[in-house]
Order: structure tokens, then C-alpha cells, then sequence
């Protein structure tokens, strides 16, 4: 049997373990060699156990046995990392047995990760190749009179070749997660190292802002103006002043996921003395009635906009309940002329279709080709 | 009503909240402006239900109320950071409404995080001063042949001022953590910046690897040589490397929590010629029978050992599992005449003594003055 967690770095052995503690007497989730996944909870007073997750089509039971212990396997399950939670008698947690949780800002997405590994390592997975760095920073932001946190990839080298400049990529999360999303669910620094090695991109800096300007008692449709006024008087001097960034727009990208994809697009098409390349991901992007009103100055001056587009990038899976808003913005961008690519995917809502789709767009960022020659296909690939 | 995951930085509003979450339905916890805290949870099917946490001496059972929502109000609570669980039906879990969580490399410890502020911010606390980074690295550990991950503390403008050079810290997890400990959960990084501002130390890097140098399979016993050599032979090496840091013995330090603590004595106390500055805390040292053979060279020669070692630092909380052995230690090593500073404090085994004692032997680090003077007090103080 492989073990749970393959984490990459080395898993230890309990040293200490706490008394007391029933979930240590399971082992959940455990994968077989058939890829089929056995999860676990010790629950003898339970009345009712289910198991949810991204692998499954439907809420699935688990089983009691005589000592109490409820068991379900399923699968095998396609390679991938996926979400899961426990449902014991109503009460939604997560599995007391795994350590590898997917955290956030909010309470609502807790969740387990299961993380199955197919016979060779995954684009996502970090492998022995350089490796960039994550650096988490707090900053005081003028515009929202508080401290913030950020974390930065810096590719492999950054602190060894000092006369270099690098082109910067602002990355934003969904709704709930937090600035660590990115690299912690979506792998984006081994995403970034694996493609590098190959020679397939040159190296950025990619920046990940926490996405939320509004705290509790301010209405959240004030949220992109207040998160983008951060950005742009804070987040960008801030990057600026602390990297070796190139400072131009061609050389400034802005792209997101769900909400963060909202913020993207609404925030990039209105600066494009700021940004070049834009790509929302299964973007929250609001009622399409409003989209005239929103890009007024994109769609005002085509001929502008495009020439100062080098990367305009929308897409969605077409499982995703966003797809239908993505869709819609594409046409609006049509519409008017406004030279884009819609990538129209397989997939919905899950990080699975976010890790290959910063995978897709990498290799286009400062290239200068970021639309025309792009094909549509129905799964998000990484070949 | 104050709000209960007291975050620094903005807490968001859920901009998309998922459906189906009961969580969601509840406040919890909820610390009021008398710093009692109200816990709840929405578990209409459960038949029991209870709170354990570091601020109460035995678990405490929860209400129900006609809605289902199970309530209990505890406190007043002193300002500090505590961790706790709720027990359902004899299941420990994590608050589902509560995203702040205490993680780490097994599930043994998983527990929510309350943060109970007072009227003005702690030494622990993020404040308006400048703040240091934090790093996540990736390394491929040539002593363990597998990729591993380390996280490293560079002080305020570490990447302006690039012809200084700082001293290090080796600083070690515990039991069961993982290299995000220190400072997700001992905020070492706010503490330095704050002792930093108020100009009671001068700037250091602290290096924090992960503790498990075993995996599943190998015993434990093996854990601190093959951690040692990882340290010795991979991290220092690859530290020195692409740091600012100097690589003389007088300006490296090692220190340690609980197993970190035993690791960072045994380490220290056994390689004089790489480390001069030594601190266990609440220290993981195994049986007293095994000191002399365990530290023979220190005790061999304690006129050369007492030349060398520039700091000597041993604490221990009276109320903690492991002060008999510290204690046992400290006379060891009084037996044999290396000069030492025995911390005798209040407090558990628990992170609120550990905060102190990093705030305590910061200003003590690289001055030359690490034993002798020091006056042992009961209470850990940050004053």
C-alpha cells in the first residue's frame, strides 16, 4: 500500500503523540496500488457517516464496523489533487486523520486534500529540477490603512544572478482562499519550475496579493475598487521598489481565478497603461448587462485597446457554473472587435482546471503571442 | 462584539459562499468585549458535544439549543494565542467555522486557533514597524536523497542593504510540526521585527528546516542523526550559499523546541566547532542515563567546551512533561561544570512559553552574554 500523504518532503514518524487523540488509531486516507482510496474515520457513536469530494459524482457512505471504525473505498481514482470532507451526523469536518488540509480565509471551503499520484510525476508535481522560492511579505497598505500579506515566486537563480530584471505577473485567488492559495492548491511554483527546466518559458515573477480590500461591514461590490486601489498604490510600488522588476507595461501581466478572475479582467482592461497581458480563469465576472458600462473605455477605442493588448485570455470549463458568464464576456469582447482567446475546457469549478490553465498561459506571457494561434480543445492539457 | 479570527489583515467577506455549509449558520468562536468567548456548533443530530482547549482545565461540554446549535460561553480568557478542539460524538475535530488553523506534519495535533487580543498589542503581534520575509525554500537533500522544504526569517531590508552580512539561527520545530511552525505558529518573525524596532537586538536570519530526517519505517531513534547530518552536510552548506550569512562559528547559533530542543542540544553540544550559541526549549531529551556517553566530549574537556560556548541556554515550564528532564540536564551539566543558564518558568508545554522564550534569548544571541547574569523567573515575561 502507498502511504496517505505523499508529501514531498520526508513524512515523520510520530515522536511524541498525543494521548487522547482516536483519529491517530486509523489510517485515512490510504491509497492502494490500484489507485483505489480507502478513507477511515473512528466514529463508534456515530450514527451517520458520507463521504463528499471532487472524485465523487454523489454524497457516498461509510460503513461501520464492530470496533467503530467507518470505512468506504472508492475509485481508482484519476491522478490528480483533489478536496474532501467528512459529513458526521450533520456536521461537515474535516478528516481528523490527514494533516494535509486546504485552508483559506474563510471557514466554508475547509477541506482535506487527497493527492494521488499517477506512475510518473505530474507537471505539478516538484521534482528534481531548480526550484524558486516562495517569499511571504507583510506590508502596510496606505490605501486600506492596514497591514497586508504577500507571497512572491521568484524563479530559481533570482538571488544569484543580481543584475538581472524579470517581467511580473500579478496573480490573484478565488473567493474564501487567501494569498497562499496559489502556490500551497495550485502548485504554481513547481508549474513554474518543471516549465522553465524544459525550456519552456523564461523566468517571472509572480506576485499573489490577498484579494479581499473589504473587511467585515463593507459591501463587497466595493471589493474590486478597494483591492485594485491596493494594488496600484501600494502592491506594484511595493514590488517594484523590493525586486528587480522590469516597470513597464509590456512586461506586467494580470490574471486571476473566480473572483480573482473578475478582478483581473475588470481591473487590467481598465489600466492598460499598466498591464499588457490579461487572462481571467472561470472568471466571477458579474452580470453581463453590465459589461458595457464596466469596459466603456476598452470597447470605446478598439483599435487602442488591441494594439496595447499583447495577451488577452478567458477561460472556463464548460462543467464550471461560470462558464455561461465567461462565454458572454467573450462575445461582448467580439462584439467590439476585441481581440482575445476564449478557451473553452473541459472541467468546473476545481483547481484541477486552474493548475493546467497557468500551465497553458505561461509559455505565452511576454511572447507577444498571446491569441490567434491558440486552439481550443475540449480538456485542459498539459502536454 | 469583537470578531473572532482576529486576522492582520483585512477579513474578508464571502464573496461566493458555497452552498450546502452549515458551518456558515454560526459565529464561533466568538470573543466579546469582555474576553469571554462563546463557542458554537451547528450539529442538530449530534448526542454530545465538548470543548477542550489550552485556557480550560478539563473539557467543558456544550448546550444545545431548539435550533440544534450547541453553545458554550467560557472566560474571561487572558490575551494570548490558544489552540482547541471540539469533540462530536466522541470524534475530535477542528471548529468548522473557524479557518484558523493549527497544522502540521501529522494529524495528531490538528486544532483551532484562538486568538484572544488585549487592549494593546503583544509582543507576538504584527504592528506598524518594518517587517523582515519570510522564504520557502525547495532543496534537494543530497544526506536524505529526497527534495525537502525549509523556511527562512530575513530581517527588514535584508534585500537593500546587500553588503551586510548576518549571523543565523538554526531554529528547530517539534513533535509532529513541520518547518512552517515557528513562525505560523510562534510568529518568531513579528517577534524579531518588534525587538528590532525597539532596538533591543541587532539583525539575524533564523533558519527553520524540517525536523524528520526518518521516514515511515525507519525508527525514530535515528531521527536526530540523520536530521544532524541533513543540517550539517545539506542546509548549512546550501544557507551559506545563497545568504548573506557568516559562516563562522561565533556567529551560529542552534535552538530548539520540545524534540527541536533535544536536536538542537544534542547537535549543538556535539559539533562546538560549528555552533557557539545553544537553547533547548522545553527540550525532548531522552533518558538522563545517557547523558555522559550522549555529551562526552562537552563533559570531557569543560575548560575547552566552557571556551566555546558563548550561550548555554536550558527552559523548562514548571508545569510541562518535560521539566524533570531539563532539570536533570541542568545538573549534568553543573556537574561537570559547564557554565549554563537554567530557565526555570511557568507554563506547559505549549507555544504561549515557547513565544517568550525566543523573545526572551533573542536580545542574548551574538552579544557575548548568554549565561551568568540571567535571573531566572518563575513567570515567562516579555517585559
Amino acid at each position: 500500500m502507498l502511504h496517505a500523504c505523499l508529501v514531498l518532503w520526508a513524512t515523520p514518524v510520530s515522536a511524541q503523540p498525543s494521548a487522547n487523540v482516536q483519529s491517530a488509531n486509523v489510517q485515512s486516507p490510504e491509497i492502494g496500488v490500484d489507485r483505489r482510496v480507502t478513507f477511515r474515520l473512528n466514529a463508534p457513536k456515530a450514527q451517520e457517516v458520507a463521504l463528499t469530494g471532487e472524485f465523487l459524482k454523489s454524497k457516498t457512505p461509510l460503513v461501520k464496523d464492530a470496533n467503530g471504525v467507518w470505512t468506504v473505498t472508492v475509485g481508482p481514482i484519476e491522478p490528480e489533487i483533489y478536496h474532501y470532507n467528512f459529513t458526521v451526523d450533520g456536521v461537515r469536518i474535516v478528516d481528523p486523520a490527514n494533516p494535509n488540509l486546504k485552508t483559506g480565509s474563510t471557514a466554508s471551503t475547509l477541506a482535506s486534500v487527497l493527492e494521488v499520484r499517477g506512475d510518473a510525476p505530474s507537471f505539478y508535481d516538484g521534482q528534481n529540477v531548480p526550484h524558486g522560492e516562495i517569499r511571504t511579505h507583510w506590508y502596510h497598505s496606505k490605501s486600506l490603512n492596514s497591514m497586508r500579506r504577500l507571497t512572491v515566486y521568484t524563479p530559481p537563480r533570482y538571488d544569484r544572478e543580481l543584475k538581472t530584471r524579470y517581467p511580473v505577473v500579478y496573480l490573484f485567488h478565488g473567493a474564501n482562499a487567501d494569498e497562499t492559495a496559489w502556490y500551497r492548491l495550485g502548485r504554481v511554483n513547481f508549474i513554474l519550475d518543471n516549465l522553465l527546466a524544459a525550456g519552456k518559458i523564461k523566468p517571472f515573477i509572480v506576485v499573489m496579493p490577498f484579494g479581499y480590500g473589504v473587511v467585515p461591514g463593507e459591501p463587497q461590490s466595493e471589493n474590486t475598487a478597494k483591492f485594485g486601489k491596493d494594488l496600484v498604490e501600494d502592491v506594484i510600488p511595493y514590488i517594484e521598489a523590493n525586486y528587480r522588476a522590469f516597470t513597464d507595461r509590456d512586461r506586467r501581466a494580470i490574471a486571476g481565478l473566480s473572483m480573482g478572475g473578475g478582478q483581473a479582467l475588470t481591473i487590467g482592461l481598465n489600466n492598460l497603461d499598466l498591464f499588457s497581458h490579461i487572462a481571467g480563469f472561470s472568471s466571477g465576472l458579474g452580470n453581463a448587462a453590465n459589461f458595457p458600462k464596466m469596459y466603456a473605455n476598452l470597447v470605446g477605442q478598439p483599435e487602442t485597446s488591441n494594439r496595447k493588448i499583447r495577451m488577452l485570455w478567458v477561460g472556463c470549463g464548460t462543467d464550471d457554473g461560470a462558464f455561461a458568464a465567461s462565454k458572454a464576456f467573450s462575445e461582448f469582447l467580439a462584439k467590439h472587435n476585441i481581440k482575445h482567446t476564449f478557451r473553452e475546457s473541459g472541467g468546473a469549478h476545481t483547481w484541477t482546471v486552474w493548475r493546467r490553465y497557468i500551465y497553458e498561459i505561461s509559455p505565452l506571457l511576454f511572447q507577444g503571442k498571446g491569441y490567434g494561434s491558440y486552439v481550443s480543445r475540449k480538456d485542459p492539457g498539459t502536454g
